[in-house]
This record gives structure tokens, sequence and C-alpha cells, in this order.
């Protein structure tokens, strides 16, 4: 690392620049961005975007009293080299390194740890509100970009603005990308007024802003009346919140550092709410990242010479199993439709898309009206699939429990990204979608192990009429998990598979989902010992079958092996149904294994699962613990 | 019941009368409600205004193949007794009568059974897209309030109506109240719209749209341009919703029953979604609803004669308790500021309103936003109290375990209206609060039992600076939960309290929260039988005291008593400690006693406890059950 970037430590550095220099630490940045993240992975092409922005804002706030608000937070890592962090960048996502989203545990710097969309606006308005109660006088400002301003959320927040009567600056970020192309009427709107702009307009609009902005003397609403005057009918935007009475301010380029050092110096004297339209380029400064947007979103590691990328593994994921299956039977099955909020391609749905456009649905970044169309879509007579991560899910909680499951309807929710799922840490992973959705009545719950049980699963889920949750990581499928007989049978309600059973054996193994390998290998293990357990694949969370139930009382103890927290996970399930089965007490032991209530940091997956303690080794302890007992 | 309304038995027998006989109908039908809703209680200011709009819609749509998609829902009266239950409906709420809430297990007229805001534009789309993937022409009509087009769900489903490429009618009945008067920016232009209008402003209104309105041969983008042209500037809202290029039509009259039928006649042309702006006023006909909309929003019986109305029991409730402390309280500690999302007088933030207008926050049909700005709040150094019925707060899942419990903020939840909720029914209940709580690390679970618990709990809650959850139900406090000493002790984290204990005692009852009356009842019950129990109130279902699991060792038997699903709730929270504290086999007995997993129909709280089989006599049973053992 040479010129200006290795001067800056903190932003206080930064600040001693002149704007010329703040134009070459640009560049710099860019490139040690490009260069570190090659090597560790992340999201490169939203951190691209706003490098220019990022050094306006430190250059004129002090974030170290100054609020600063990421929406989703991906975009945050030129922040982090500015705010403390650039000799730890690259151990970005890596094991006790540096998270891939704001995180205040690492600096000061940083407000909230986040990773979901909506949350800066209300967030900040919070933050406002607490400095307004205690007659503070720190800045606030919400970034958000223009996928995640239409988050459900965020509307309900720009509605509440209203309430704060002090300074809080919203700089909406538009780049035209959520992971995929922002989609809907908000959306189109900005495009609209994106595509009929050139650079020129852009630098109209920002002289016209200057020359009208707040001065000490003029009022607030004489400025906002003006600057509206002379920027009126370029933008249909402005419409949308002025309707909403916020004050806006825009397009103006997000790429020209001096004048968005202006701005934010002139709308810091606003005494309201205001929002600043900027507009980004996705993936700026690195040629693959711009035409490939949503290749490098998230990216793992690649290389830039020639920008040559390194293809991936060729082993087979669970999403991508789900990918070619749904594809399959949605050829057979005209009343298959898929539906998914700003998720097509993580989810898998990339080739139902193309196959089928017509019957596809991206609703954006608002999980909760994906599932109420999915509830409408299946009270129409037709097979609804959303396709949502887990995390993400959470969202959709109500919608799921009041429009889903209260109405008994047929919706299939394929849900990836289930468990823990590594770099993106803390804000990704998917530890309560056994537990929130197994609370509602008529929902069934179910997680395939390995390939042939993932299809049987889609299958299954497409026939029901229920609403069936199919629940699976973002892993590959390993393949020990492939070479099992008993895998081969058909999903069938409540009905789980035995895939090893022993005569003698007095323990029995109960896996739910993924983690079958690790389950197969203690059990060899133990084998080995002499220790000789029973393996039961149970596929079914809600309704649990009955016969795992029963083999308690046939003497053999139980250890249930899941991908989620214990609270409300799968052994809880099991823990419930075997006290009501067994009121006058329960017969043999049950060790549930499973992650416990505790936030698992960014690492690789399996260096997760082994730190949540959810892996072969604790079921062979498990195991030989109960055995143990019987030579007592 | 004489006139008219004696020959509606259905749709069709509405649609054999004339104009002049509908004004009458709408007379008949408002007095009919008003009666019946005196006598059964109910949502009577929100059925009462929109009889002529209910009329209307019956007249022109055939809602047996079209359908009408009602948000929230408690608006619905006129439509029930129109569409089949007029003979039903003194029944109203009632045990085995119709539920007070849309219910297509009641009609076929009825589509989804909702309670909740927000859903009716989202499924709406559904089943508009079902209709144009199968080549169907049903019409769609999705009613909403102008306090549900706020909600961050109408939004989302707005930015996507784009999907819908054929006719789906969107009516905004706007009568500028939620329970509370509607907050924030969309309500202000509203509102600021509806005051600057006369009733002849609407008449011109009408006219204007009724003379462009679509005919065939003429294209939809220039009737728009023309009735937009034609009411221009009228009213700021179109704004909003031309932003988001939905055709938007109104403000109109909607109690003028042959305008409305004009308009549904001519919008129904139209083959893309619309939004049909309609005024009309809650508790329209009867004064005292008119004057006091709160107070009439869901009522209980009351009187009609020199309208007066019958005063509810002295006996204090939950949340009456809740709502005197929180001031006490609030005097002391100048950080406590209370938010809700439109619950203000139910919650019992009334007082803390009046006392500090400064402190108190609401955002309105948003509870995610309300979550995400008191973690603002907090973050900021306050202590937020966020007041939000259960059923509500499972449209906040998601911000919870983020911005709240990733964060690890002390934001403090009363989460009322906890457990099973009588006459408002499944759409209501809170009964997985527990469950999706108590997953979320760092949280703080609890729940009191009376009125000196309610308050110690919340005293704890604001001085533990962590997040924490207090759940009590929309009951009044069983005059046999005070009389118990045990229960003065100031709440600690994690600690339960002994309430009875006898030497020789082999069975422990374990109660969480409110229905201690039941548990106390049993014990001693089973006394006089001469089986002694001990008696336990838990406090804490996260954490969970380790002294009630340690009791297992000494020989005690368990029985847990909750009023919440079995699923995810306290008892299994119970068993998952129980069975990690004792890997080698669970020494005793345990009985879950709380409520199954399926949907209790409305009907008084108790005989629903009763149903659920959550009170003394199956807490009586259980304790025999595991007492007969001994003697075996």
């Amino acid at each position: 690392m040479d010129g200006l970037l290795k001067t800056i430590e903190s932003p206080e550095d930064l600040k001693k620049l002149d704007i010329e220099q703040l134009k070459e630490l640009a560049v710099e940045l860019r490139e040690f961005i490009l260069k570190s993240v090659s090597q560790t992975g992340g999201h490169l092409a939203s951190s691209l975007g706003v490098v220019e922005l990022t050094i306006a804002l430190h250059y004129v706030f002090d974030f170290k009293k100054d609020k600063l608000l990421w929406d989703v937070g991906h975009q945050c890592y030129a922040h982090k080299i500015i705010a403390g962090r650039k000799n730890v960048f690259s151990s970005l996502r890596q094991a006790d390194g540096i998270s891939g989203f704001p995180n205040p545990e690492e600096s000061e710097y940083d407000q909230f740890t986040v990773g979901h969309a909506g949350t800066s606006i209300p967030t900040a308005i919070g933050m406002a509100l607490a400095q307004q109660q205690q007659k503070k006088n720190d800045k606030i400002v919400a970034l958000i970009g223009d996928a995640s301003i239409v988050n459900g959320t965020s509307f309900e927040a720009l509605n509440n603005l209203g309430l704060v009567k002090r300074q809080l600056l919203i700089i909406l970020n538009d780049n035209s990308m959520a992971i995929d192309p922002t989609v809907g009427s908000v959306a189109k709107y900005l495009s609209k007024a994106r595509l009929s702009q050139t650079y020129e307009d852009l630098r109209k609009t920002t002289k016209n802003i200057l020359k009208h902005m707040p001065l000490i003397g003029k009022s607030v609403e004489e400025t906002i009346e003006r600057i509206k005057k002379g920027i009126r009918m370029v933008l249909p935007t402005s419409r949308l919140f002025e309707s909403l009475n916020i004050p806006y301010f825009g397009p103006v380029d997000g790429h020209d550092i001096p004048s968005l050092i202006q701005l934010f110096e002139g709308l810091n004297h606003l005494d309201r709410p205001a929002i600043l339209h900027i507009y980004t380029k996705k993936g700026k400064g690195f040629s693959p990242a711009e035409n490939d947007r949503p290749r490098f979103h998230s990216t793992g590691p690649f290389e830039i010479d020639g920008e040559t990328v390194i293809t991936s593994s060729s082993r087979k994921k669970f999403t991508d199993v789900f990918e070619e299956h749904l594809v399959e039977l949605a050829e057979k099955d005209k009343k298959i439709i898929a539906i998914t909020s700003a998720m097509c391609e993580g989810t898998g749905l990339g080739s139902f898309r193309r196959a089928f456009p017509d019957r596809f649905y991206d609703v954006g970044i608002a999980e909760s009206t994906a599932v109420d169309v999915a509830a409408g879509l299946a009270k129409g007579g037709l097979k609804p699939v959303v396709c949502i991560y887990s995390t993400f899910l959470q969202r959709s909680f109500d919608q799921i429990a009041q429009e889903v499951s209260l109405q008994n309807l047929p919706v299939v929710f394929c849900i990836d990204r289930a468990g823990l799922v590594g770099p993106d840490g803390p804000t990704h992973h998917g530890m309560m979608d056994i537990g929130f959705l197994r609370m509602m009545p008529n929902m069934v719950l179910t997680a395939p192990s390995n390939e042939t049980e993932l299809k049987s699963a889609l299958e299954f889920a497409l026939t029901e009429n229920k609403p069936v949750c199919i629940r699976y990581p973002k892993d590959f499928i390993s393949e020990n998990n492939k070479e099992s007989p008993g895998c081969s049978a058909a999903f069938k309600l409540a009905e789980s598979v035995t895939l090893k059973s022993y005569p003698d054996s007095q323990i029995a193994i109960v896996n739910y989902g993924s983690l079958l390998h690790e389950a197969r290998q203690a059990q060899t293990k133990l084998a080995e010992e002499g220790i000789n357990v029973d393996l039961i694949n149970a596929r079914f969370a809600a309704p649990i079958d009955e016969n795992i139930i029963s083999i308690l009382s046939d003497g053999m103890a139980i250890i249930t092996v899941e991908d989620h927290y214990l609270s409300c996970g799968f052994g809880s399930a099991f823990l419930e149904k075997v006290a009501s089965a067994f009121p006058a007490g329960i017969p043999r032991p049950i060790i549930t294994i499973g992650a416990p209530r505790k936030f698992i940091k960014h690492n690789s997956r399996n260096a997760q699962l082994m730190e949540a303690g959810v892996n072969a080794d604790k079921i062979v302890q498990a195991a030989r613990s109960i055995d143990s007992q019987k030579n007592k």
C-alpha cells in the first residue's frame, strides 16, 4: 500500500487532505478494496459504488459523535477502511477477522450490526428522537439504497418522519440494483428519471441546489421552495417524497466528491429531515463488476489479472438441486408459480425464470408481500413456491401465520440458507425458522438431507394441499449424504426413515435435515468402538413421526441432531411430543444436539458448526455417555 | 325486523331493489347493526361507516365469483348481514356464533379470515395474478382503510401493482381513524385534503370522473389522462399514487349510493388496477359513536335508549395496572419513552400520553417501525417501552431479532393481549410470543401473575439494561391471584418464587404468568384430596430459574402451566432445560399444560381456556395421575 491511503488511520487523517487528494484517495481505496476482496471474497460491487460518497461523508461529518446508519450494510467497506480497520481489512469475513457488515463491537464509528433491508430510516428516527429528547445536536445520517427504500419498513418510517423536528439526512443511494435489478413502480420511476438525465443535468441540479442552499437567516421553507422551483419537474421521484411532505434534493452525481462535500455542508444547516438523492454505479471502477453486478454482489475470491474469475466448485449445492428439479416439475405442472423477494439467483430460481418468465414473480425486497401474493395465488387455485432465505423469512412471520396457516393454504416455502451461513455471520444465520414455523397450526415442516430427499420433499410439498416448509442450508451436499438406500423412499407426511438399525442397539440418532453426514460419521465411529446405534432420518419436524417417539418405550435412548437453535428447534419439538406421550415419566435419556442461544460470528460454515457443537464428535460423546450408564 | 331488510336473504335479493329502496335499506341496516351490537358488543363504528359502500358493492358485483377482500375486516358487518348471515347476526362473536371478521368457513362470500392490517392489497394481487394465469375474468376488489394503507405491507404491494395486467379495484375507505386518529404524513395529507373539501366538491369530482369514465373503444390511457386533468390539483393524495403510476380516482362521497354504483360500473371496464378514494364517517348514524370513535371502535354491550352506555366492571385489568404504574415510574425517570403502533388506549398508554405528550410516540399501524424507532431510542441512551398486542408484535419479529436482540439494546416490550383473547378469536390470539421471542439471544422473557408482580416486573425491566419482554393477557386480574405473600418479592433475573411448599410433596406446579389462580385452585383442591403439591411461580421463561430444574433430582415431578401454545412455550423451554441438565435420563415425570396447536374460535376467554385444556381441572388430573403411580 502506497500513496495517500498509507496515511489514513482514522477519519481525522482524511480531513487533512485537499479535494484533489480526496479524489486520488478514492482511486487508491477502490484498488485496495478490489485487491483485498479478490483474496477474501465479499460484497464487492456495492462497496465499489460508494467510495466517493463515503469519503465525502467522513470529510464533512464527525462520526465519532455524529451517527451514520447503513441499510443492509454490505456496502460499508470503504467506511471500515477509513474508520480504523485498514490494517485488518484482509481479515474481512474470516475467522477472528472483521465482519462484512457494520458492527459496533468493532468500532465506535459503527452504530448497528445490520444486514437486513429497511432498517436505517426507522432506527435513524429513533436516534434523532433520542437527540431531540436530550437536547443534543449530533448529526444523524441514514444511507439507503434504492432497493431498500421500497421495503415496507422504509415507507412506514418515511410516513413517520414528521416526528423528527431536527436535522436528519437521508441519502438515497440509487444504483438501480438490489442483488438483482430492482423491481416495482418506485424502481421504474427512479430508472425512468435516471435514463432521462445526462451528466450535465446532474451538474445543473447540483449547482441549483447549492445556489439556494440554506443560509443563516433564511427560512428553511423559503429555501426548500426555491430549490423545488429550480428542480421542479426534472424528476418525478420528487413527487413521491413531496407527497409525504419530505424535503427532497437531487438527483446529483454520487461520484463527484467536491459537490457532495458542498451539499453535505449545506444540508447540515437544515433543522428538519431531508432526502438527498444521488446516483452511483454499482461495481464502479472494476469492469467485470460493472457489467455483471449480480455476480459481484457477493463473491468468493477471484483473480484480477485479465479479469479472469475463478469458477466455483462443481460439487452440487442444495440450491442447485432445487433449481433443477423445480423446473422439471413445473414443466409437467402448469399450476406451479415461483415467487421471490429480490433473491432470484440466490435461491436458485434463475432457471425457472428463464424457462417460465410468465410464472415467475419477484416483488423486490418485500418479504411480507411475497407471502401474501403467494397466499392469493394459492387461494386462486395455483401452487405458489415461495423462495426466501431463512433469515429474511422472519419478515414474513405474521403473513405466514395469518394469510397462510390460518387459511390452511397450499403454499410451499423453500427456505434456503437455513442454519448457519458462514461468512455473512449473525445477521444472516437462519437459526429460528423451525421454531417460528412449527407453532403455526396446519404447517408441515420438512428438511431433506440430500439430493434424492430434496427432490422427493419438493414433490411431496406440491401435492400435499397444505402449507409445507422445506429447509436446507447454503452448503454443498456432502458426498456422504448420498449413499444411503433408505433415503430413496418417497416423502410421506410424518414418516421418518430408518437408515441403519441393529437388533441390539439401545441408542438411536435422530437426524433432522442437512447434517446427515455428521450423524452417519458418528454412527460409523461408534460402531467401530463397539457401540451399535441406529440412525433415523426424521424428515419432518411438524408433525413428528409417532414411530420415533414409540421406540423410547422399547428401551432406546435418543440423540437428536439439527442445524438450528436448541430453543424451539426439532429437538425441542421432539421433547414436547415425548413429554405428552409419557406423562408417567420419560423412560430413556434424550440428548438434543443443536446450537446454543447465542450469536455465532462470521467464519466458515464448518467452523461455525464446530463452534456450535453440532457435529459428529458431539454425537459420539453423547452416545458414549449414554452407553457408559448401562455398564454402571 | 321489518321493511326491506326482511326480504334480503342474499345479495341476489338486494339486486332486485331500486336506488331509493337501497337508500332505505341503508337506514334499516344501520339500525339493525346498532341494535344487534348493543346486545353482543363488537366493532360498531367502522361497520356503521361502510353501510352504503357495502350495499353499492353487492349491487354491482357478484361476490359469489368476484372476490371482495377486506383489510383488518372488522367493518364487515353489513356485508355479513347481506351475504346470508342476517338470521345468525345476533350470535356475533358468541360461542358457536359467527365471527367478528370475514371468514370463508362461514360463507362463500368471504375469502380470507383476516384481522391484521395491510393484507388486502397483496392478497388481492395474488388473486388477480391467479385469474391472469388462468385467463379468468372474475373481478377483484380490495377494500382498505386510511389507517391500513400506511402499513408497510400495503406500500410494498402498491409498489408491485404493476405485476397485475387486468382489473383490480382498490377502494381506499378514508375515515381518518384507526382505533385512534390516524397519524403520519399520509394521514396529514389525507386530512388536509378532506378539510379543504365541501360536499359540493365531492359531487363535482364524482361527476367529472363519471363523465370521463372508460367506454368501449376509448383507450384507458386517454380516459385516465382526461380524468386526471379534470381533478388535478384538487387533491394532493393523487400525487402519491400517481408517483407510483397507479390510476387514481376520487375523492368521492362514500355514503352516496347512486354515485358509488355508477362509479363501480364504470371502473369495472378498466383493464388495469386502479384506486378509488372515498370519504366515509366512522360511526355514521349513531351520534355517540360519531363523537367518541375510539370508545365505539370495539365495544361491549351498551344501551341505546338515551344513548347511555353501560360502564364496564370496576375490577382491575392487567392493562390498568400497567397504565397506572408506567406513569408513576415515568414521573421519576425522565428517560422512559413510550411507543405504540395505533394502540394507545388499548395498551393503556392513554394516561402516559396525557401526562407526557412529548415522550409518547404513536407511529400508526406500523409495528416494524415502532420497534426500530425504539431500538434507535435505546441506542441513544433512553428507555423505550414498546406497547403492542402479542398478535401484532408478530409483525416485528425480524426487527426485534436484528435491531434489538442482536444489539442487546434495553428495549422493554409490554405485550398486552398475550394468550387467548376471547371474542376477537383466531386472528387476535397471542399464542406464539413466548416461542418467537425466547429463541433470540439476550432476550429476557417474564410474565407477572398479579398487580404486585406486574409492577415489579416493569421496575425490573426498566433497570435491567437488556431487552425484556413482559406478557399479560386481556383479562381482569383474578382476586385469587392477589392474596399471595410470596408474590411481593421483587423481580430478579431468572428467579422464581415458591408460593407454597410442603415437606412431603413430590409434585410441584410451575406456573408461568396470568393463570396463577387456576394453579392455586388446583393446589387447594389437591390438598383437600390429601395430595400435597408445591406451587412455584416461574416468573421467567428466558432464562428459566435453575432451581426449578434442580428439584427434579430431589424427586419432584413437575406440572407446568401457561396460556400459550405448548409448541415452543414455557413448558417447552422447561423441557429443553431439563433435557440438557439430565443427559443420563430425566428423573421424574413432567406434564406440560398449555394450548394445543390449533385455532381456538371466538368465545369468552374463559371458555377458550377450558377448550384449550388450560385450567385447574386439568392440573388436578395431571397431579392425580402422577400421584397414583407412587402407589403402584
